[in-house]
């Protein structure tokens, strides 16, 4: 199968032209001065004509285009429920129908970190696996989870969804969502410098001398010896790992897929997880396997095949 | 549908004859005192026996037993994966064929909660609804998921069980499951006497005088005025509304089913976990609701017809 596939991520829109597991061609189309999806229009169009081109595959050759899309998204009945301060815009354009005028191809929508999750079973670190949860740790902490082979949308398509939303600590801090101590309020990218800057001493750390808090530096700063970091590190591997422990808990998965650009770090935080998650989590059978993402920013790109594959139970739609 | 329903509690098995939400007969048979499930056997078969003749009501007349069990059980393919310290030589002997043999009957075996869950939506405070969370505060936090109609079960059965064991605090206590700061490691039956006796003050309170710390006198004492009581009852009802607020996020849910021994309270928890709720929870339709449980011991018990009624997905089992 060919297909068009978009991931529409805070900075960029990821476009390929893909086939099966393949990606032919892939722009990476900045967006992060863009004020809504419809300003970016023309450029999209340009950026997937040209792909096109350079593939020689025609928009007729294609199944259809599959979007990642960073808010709660309903693919059964293309209902965009809560975008997140990017592309505001979208709930109310209708983009499947500009795709169908443009390029003639039907569109199926989903959340990112669910096509994250079928890109990374259909060809990266979750092959094999029908009871999947992917967490991905960045900016926010995003979520999807997978069950005996079928996504979990629920109701209102939030289920599974929601993953870094789980509480760790019911006396935490106030989070992006409205919740109280939230995984994402006590270790995400937008969480752990405010974490970091309240942390006794931090005015002596080595953290305080960066214009910004990043993840890159808190794990640099760590190995180095800071105090500072390499407490905040500490908890930021501990609220880490009791969420992946909420995941199973509340999804019974076989295989945690870690991803997101902390990941960059992985090689810390795989093996803290998987050593948390074998001695906390209660699995009957098998404990589940901790993994770190393979496919990076591909993974929702290649989460177009099977997406578009997809049979939807209509009893569920 | 005629059935016999069996729900095993921790000191007794609800034992009754029903006709579809209606209860004919019904018997309490203690075993707290039974070492084992087959020892039990001939005073279950007596019982069932003469709940059957009250009712006029032959086994053949029924379509099935349900048995709501205390632990991780896969209806699909009648496994016991987990037992609870309690009927610990379930998993091993077959009470199916002892069914089949004593009343010619077929056999389904599901989760308690699951159970009680299935007997709230079909005549109790889930009426309506096919998205339903349970949540049951006793002596441990039971809890099960439905979806869109369907009870969420998972791999290994065990999805949509452990909400009791997600976590609200990943510095708290070590909880019955081996996790850290489960809601049930942090108000239970079990848990909330060890955060009330390590409470600063507890020498001097009310709950001290207590050969025993339950529910009913905390709930008794603080709304007495006793400073420990309110401090330890006000943690609690935050730790469940926090874990309302995880359940919400995992699942979805329109409603939340709230049971167990606990709410003879329920005048107290239920305002405070719906507005903790509608402060608190991501929904993107409308706020879920919180309500009691309606139908007390008999919920797992008028399970039984809508489990035996229920047509398995093979692909799922």
């Amino acid at each position: 199968m060919q297909a068009i596939s978009l991931d529409m991520g805070g900075t960029h829109i990821g476009c390929a032209v893909v086939r099966d597991s393949e990606i032919l061609a892939q722009f990476s189309l900045p967006s992060h001065q863009a004020r809504s999806l419809e300003s970016l229009l023309p450029s999209l169009a340009e950026t997937l004509h040209s792909l096109l081109a350079q593939t020689k595959i025609s928009a007729a050759d294609c199944t259809g285009v599959a979007v990642g899309f960073p808010g709660i998204v309903d693919v059964r009945s293309s209902t965009i429920y809560s975008t997140l301060k990017k592309y505001e815009d979208a709930k109310d354009f209708d983009l499947a129908a500009w795709f169908l005028r443009e390029f003639n191809l039907p569109l199926r929508m989903e959340n990112d970190a669910r096509l994250a999750l079928l890109g990374e079973r259909y060809a990266g670190a979750a092959q094999g696996y029908d009871d999947v949860v992917m967490m991905t740790l960045g900016t926010g902490i995003g979520g999807a989870a997978m069950l005996q082979g079928h996504l979990l949308r629920g109701k209102h398509a939030q289920a599974g969804c929601l993953g870094g939303h789980l509480p760790v600590d019911f006396h935490g801090r106030i989070c992006a969502c409205g919740n109280i101590g939230c995984a994402e309020a006590e270790a995400s990218g937008w969480s752990m410098p405010l974490v970091a800057k309240s942390w006794p001493g931090f005015a002596s750390s080595a953290l305080a001398s960066l214009p910004e808090i990043d993840f890159k530096h808190l794990f640099d700063f760590a190995e180095a010896g800071d105090a500072v970091s390499l407490a905040v590190r500490d908890r930021c591997l501990e609220v880490w790992a009791s969420n992946a422990v909420a995941n199973i808990h509340a999804y019974d998965p076989e295989i945690v897929v870690i991803g997101g650009g902390v990941m960059q770090s992985a090689d810390s935080i795989i093996p803290f997880v998987q050593e948390y998650v074998n001695r906390h989590a209660w699995a009957g059978g098998s404990r589940p396997r901790v993994q770190a993402a393979k496919l990076g920013n591909y993974a929702g790109l290649l989460g177009a095949v099977p997406l578009l594959s997809e049979v939807f139970d209509v009893s569920a739609a």
